[in-house]
Parts: C-alpha cells; structure tokens; sequence
C-alpha cells in the first residue's frame, strides 16, 4: 500500500507538500462506500452457506478517477464496470485483502458517520472468517447475528432469520 | 476556519497524531458535494436576474455527523432538514463565504474526480460576482455562458440559452 502519498498528484498539481489521500479516501468512502455481507446457498460450502463480505465504491462512469485511486491506493480487488447504470465500482472481496488491506486503513483513518459502526462489526465478522470460525456451527451463527448489524437500515436479500444450518 | 485539525477528535479517538479532517472533508465532498450556479427571475434585480451559487453537501438524516463536521470546519452556511426525503444538508449561498472560506479550501485540498472542473468554473463565476461583474451584462453574459459548464451532464431547470437581458 502507498504510504503518505501526496494526492495532488493524482489531479497533476506539484503542491510542494504532502496531502493525505489516506484521509480523502476515508471521506469518500464515508459516503459512497459500502461495507458489505452477503449469504448465497452453496452445496459446496460445509454448512451449506457461503458467506461473502466484501468492500466497494461506486461511482458514475465520467467520474472514475477516485475507483482507480482506491484499486491504486490499496493494491488490491478489482475495477468492473455496470454499464446497465452507468457506474464503476471498486470492489474488495479477498478476506485475506480484507483483513490485511481494506480493515487496517479504516482502524487507522476512520470514517466519521455512523457508517463507522457498520465498519466495525464487518472488521469483526472478516477477522472470524479468517480466523475460520465460520466453518463450526457457533462460530457461523455469531456471524449471521452479527451481520443484521450491518447495514441495519436497509432491507436485506436474505433474511437473517432465514439462514439456517 | 480550523486548521490541521485531527479528525480523530471527531470519532472521540485519541490517535496521537494529526490526521487530515481537511482531506477527508475534500474526499466527503467528491463524492457527496455540490457546486451548484442557479438562476431566478427577479424584478429586485439589475438585470431581471438573481445569480444564486452554492456548495452544498446532503446525507442521511441517521449519519448527519459528516454534515455537522463541514459546518464546524468551514463556520458558515447553515444545515436544513428535508423531511420529505429524510436527508439533512449543509449549505453556503453567502458569495463572501464561498470566496474567502469554501474555495481556498478546495484550491488547496482539490477534489480528484472530474468535478474539480465544476469547482473551477464555479469559483471563476463566484469570483466575478465578488467583484460584482454579474451587475453588467458583459459580465453577467459570461456568467451564464460559464454556468452551462457546471454539472453539465446533469439537466437545467431553467435553460442558459432562455436566460436573456
């Protein structure tokens, strides 16, 4: 990961000093970031489940200079565009990237909204996966539980209560 | 205007160093701002016309913490609630403000994105109402011939080429 990198020069002005693109990535992700965890049924997962968090941002297609930023930034995920809406979107699935890239800029450069909290109950849920606590029967229900936590106000394509092993 | 403020004071973290609140505010805005030029039919007008600019910045009313920090980093502009679709916005219409506080700050901390061309438009036409150029109509001509170059992908309410003296 880029260290103490002077933003200007992704927008091509020599400042003379050093600008955070730590934290104006933290601020943008504080609006148009999400933290994510989804469940998909899979017979080739032990429990039945697979369990999918991942980190992305999106952005409309004529504005894409901060998604390259982001991939540049955290030396990780992928860039894919939607050309059904017209976005790109920057996204992080690997719980290694996760864990090693995605959740330590955000301990170290947090967010100010209350999105903050849903940043760390999926930091906990990554660090569990990784620690492959999802695989035995608790360890995946304190993930499920865990998980309505994220994201709370918006309506969830599975419902927690339906996930069951 | 606060400067070199850690932002952790926001997030009640006592990290130890000096994070970038003006950084992240810049990447906040990237994502979320607005730099906006409106016209309105006035008859207490000069010309017939009042030349409206703003920056504004909306959120959700459950993480409005974002929205109260612009307003404690720029002190000025003021932070309305909208009912009607649950968001709470940050807002500087005052031309003073917007040269002497919100377009420094930008110039300084410049956005990534391709709305960095919006802001540079915008500040050319707040600088000539500043210095009161919009009150001839070469001046106010230029205005809204630059305003059709702010967001311009987005529609206008009221179309530049109907905006006559």
């Amino acid at each position: 990961m880029e260290q103490n990198l002077c933003y200007h020069t992704y927008v091509g002005i020599n400042c003379g000093k050093s600008m955070s693109l730590e934290s104006y990535l933290t601020g943008y992700a504080d609006g148009e970031g999400c933290f994510c965890v989804t469940f998909n049924r899979s017979k080739r997962h032990k429990l039945g489940w697979e369990i999918r968090p991942s980190f992305s941002v999106s952005q409309n297609n004529d504005r894409s200079e901060v998604i390259r930023a982001f991939k540049n930034y955290f030396g990780c995920g992928s860039i894919r565009r939607d050309r059904s809406d017209k976005t790109v979107k920057f996204e992080t699935r690997s719980i290694k990237d996760l864990v090693e890239k995605v959740i330590p800029h955000f301990r170290k450069h947090p967010l100010i909204s209350s999105k903050r909290k849903d940043f760390q109950v999926f930091a906990k849920i990554c660090e569990k996966i990784h620690r492959q606590e999802h695989l035995n029967s608790n360890g995946f229900k304190e993930i499920v539980s865990l998980s309505s936590q994220v994201n709370s106000s918006g309506k969830k394509r599975i419902p927690r209560n339906t996930i069951k092993i």
